[in-house]
């Protein structure tokens, strides 16, 4: 039986992921905007054997700019400038369904995946902000309808990088033929949100399908994961709560025809590194103690749906009402982690500046280690998406320390083995719907494109 | 008085201009999709000091992909990716305004500005194609609400890129102070096509704006341009017709407040490359030996508005009727050469493969810089859009040979002067139309950004 080896992404978020970590001496503000930041983190990641590094997106600028390094840069293009300095790593990035066209997003990570060799992978997400609505001149849709969108979005986008299948290009100079316009079909899509009648502009991506990765753990986001996504990323506090996640997770997929490996769980963790633990503990203290309180409460606000001052600082959390039409799982995390731990506000605020909720872990490498080893082997995660709280520091901590650690334990990889982002999974590379049916079932003229549209004259 | 200088653009398609450039030995139509190809050109122009790179770009799969080389990347994604391996050579990427959201192109396009440090443009198209309305499930917009809505596009998108002062990001760690939010403003953009409130959650681009770059040629097109833009493609076949464009273009700057030298006429050339004569018209004599009639056909069936069958190819193009609401411009080009020539509709087709319109010129690198030059001191270019039949070869032919005699001649740089895009072609950095006001007249709170959004966990 082959050995079940951990996966490792990378979440790059600007100069780190603790809210202060801008004002911190081991980062560099002005490198939010710089690509040469961002490579020498995919470079850093390429070193360590990582699977993948990951951008988040938001379509508005949210948090306030006054306390926090916001402003950066639109992944997609990001990543394609990542792309021509690596060779292994792979390249997720954020993209919403709910503010998008499918063609768009089809075509853009096609090219990603083409460009990359086979290392694109999309972060689907449904938009939870209200102020990103506001930038496309609606109203937020309700939380259902965002998911309802996405799964139509999904099928469209999965149709069309079928529309070309894998030999439609022929190359026949002599023959003057350079693709078999038999193998390359319309989409003809018609449905409540979106009317795409393909076939997409580009050939098909070389991974198939670019890798298909969700975060939402609302019911609605895991029925949602568990028919489309091949790895989930999550927030979880607790060993129990990780491996509830990953049951519940698993136990939809046949639901879908899926089985349980067809899709990777990656909790987050924000490993605050020391080479004594002692140390560990004296860059989490350095990092909280510049903490604005005001840029925490106000994100806290929000996310729980009341607004807190800071009179609230010294109490507990006060009753919050039910469900609202924004990010539910995060909030129930929030919630749930303060009345466990009976924590003041403040104590909150602490809390959830490291991580957003993710789980932060101080300590030594080994400790690190044991830990991912913990979860990884009693059914709470498949791997880990990991979140330096200081950047590019914490993630060179993790790749030169962490890592061979767990490389020692016969974990994690010491070599890439294949060249794409599934690869780096073990996920399979999906055939095309649309694959050459046996002769004597071939599409009718009416499944295959024509020579009717002319091209722009440029 | 300061010389007036050339313009260079290399306008790379595939693997070259001419439609059966994918069936000649000089050209590997597997390339079509492979990143390195397209780097190797950038870094070609480069080595030439071109201006710019630029990719055309449409929404649907056009033309008949059974006898062209169709189905390749997506340029904003495949520029970022150039941006990486090259220093000073602009990158020029079409994006429509037909077809997208305000929002995210001007986020994509301030993307694209910082990670090549400055040398992001946008080739502005209304997209005249019917198949690309299907891939969005709308009918095309007619001619006259394409550029309308692409007015109200562009002021948009110039008001996000000037909703982050150049001043914005203060970055005081001690004082934690990341960036003064009275020096970002939301946009509250409320027109007949968009609500857009802002401000964009991307800084300001390092080129204020990123170069405004259109290529219409009908009335609307070109009084767009006199309003938006500062380079201008154009296909012109003779040196009477673009003085004429020229004169008319440069004439309808001063209603906008604008000035000749604010906006660059560049028409296209295709340049067949021989030491000698005779070599240069074998080289274009082998790749009109690979046409392949019935494709050239459609493409010209289509931009006439009749259907012309195989017959037709021997007699004179047939009368055809008045304006239509795909491309004006082009059509009238096309009637034109036929008629002024004489030419019957397969000999129309043979000046149509290099170039679908644009000029054609086969001969000696002297005799390509005899014409440029001719053109570029009369009155009829600032500078060219250079369209090699094939690619590469016909790229590194320009460069190695026209280029040193444009440079003899003093036409031309011998070293790149600035680092942006807009520093290549002389042209200023506009100022922020919200930059600060004298002390006494800041704006009051409501046109600043507040701290009311939060930050979407993720
Ligand atoms: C690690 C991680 C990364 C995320 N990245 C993004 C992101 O980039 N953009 C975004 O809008 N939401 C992001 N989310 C939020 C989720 O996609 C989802 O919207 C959120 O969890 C609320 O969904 P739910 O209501 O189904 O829980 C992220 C969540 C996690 C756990
Ligand atoms: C050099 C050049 C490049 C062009 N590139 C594109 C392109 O990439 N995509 C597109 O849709 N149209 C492209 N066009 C077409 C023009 O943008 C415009 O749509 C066309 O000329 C019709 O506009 P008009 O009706 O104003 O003449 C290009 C035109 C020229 C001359």
């Amino acid at each position: 039986m082959p050995t079940r080896t951990l996966h490792l992404n990378a979440f790059l978020m600007g100069v780190g992921h603790h809210e202060a970590a801008w004002r911190h001496p081991r980062t560099e503000p002005a490198r939010l905007t710089d690509v040469r930041h961002y490579q020498q983190l995919a470079r850093i990641a390429e070193r360590g054997r990582l699977d993948s590094v990951f951008l988040a997106d938001s379509l508005a600028l949210q948090g306030d700019v006054r306390h926090n390094a916001l402003g950066g840069l639109e992944p997609l293009t990001l990543l394609a400038a990542l792309a021509a300095v690596t060779d292994h790593v792979g390249l997720i990035a954020t993209v919403s369904t709910t503010y998008n066209e499918p063609f768009h997003v089809a075509r853009k990570f096609a090219s990603l995946d083409h460009i990359s060799g086979g290392r694109a992978g999309w972060n689907i997400v449904t938009s939870a902000g209200e102020a990103e609505a506001r930038n496309f001149g609606i109203e937020r849709p309700a939380h259902a309808d965002r998911y309802a969108r996405a799964a139509e979005f999904l099928d469209v986008v999965t149709g069309l990088w079928d529309s070309w299948e894998d030999d439609a290009v022929v190359g026949d100079r002599l023959g003057g033929v350079y693709a078999d316009a038999g193998r390359i079909h319309p989409l003809d899509h018609d449905g409540p949100h979106f009317r795409v009648r393909g076939p997409l502009n580009t050939s098909r991506p070389p991974q198939g399908h670019p890798l298909l990765v969700q975060a939402g753990s609302s019911e609605d986001g895991k029925d949602f994961a568990a028919r489309y996504a091949e790895a989930v990323f999550t927030a979880q506090q607790t060993l129990a709560d990780a491996q509830a996640f990953y049951t519940d997770l698993k136990g939809r997929l046949a639901r879908y025809g899926r089985h349980p490996g067809d899709l990777l769980v990656l909790p987050g963790i924000s490993p605050v590194i020391g080479s004594t633990e002692r140390e560990a503990r004296r860059l989490e203290q350095e990092l909280q103690d510049l903490i604005i309180p005001a840029y925490g409460l106000a994100q806290l606000s929000h996310l729980v749906g009341i607004e807190l001052t800071e009179d609230a600082l010294d109490r507990p959390l006060p009753d919050v009402s039910a469900e609202t039409e924004g990010a539910q799982s995060r909030r129930r995390l929030v919630i749930d982690l303060a009345r466990r731990e009976n924590l003041t506000v403040r104590q909150l605020l602490g809390r959830l500046a490291g991580g957003r909720g993710h789980r932060v872990l101080a300590g030594t490498p080994e400790r690190i280690a044991d830990e991912i080893q913990l979860w990884f082997e009693n059914g709470a995660a498949d791997g880990f998406n990991v979140m330096p709280p200081v950047l590019p520091g914490g993630l060179e901590d993790f790749v030169d320390h962490v890592v061979p650690e767990l490389q020692i334990r016969g974990l994690f990889r010491r070599e890439y083995e294949g060249r794409t982002l599934r690869d780096n999974y073990d996920l399979p590379r999906p055939a095309s719907r649309r694959a050459r049916p046996p002769a004597g079932e071939r599409p009718d003229a009416a499944d295959t494109v024509g020579s009717a549209d002319a091209v722009v004259a440029s």
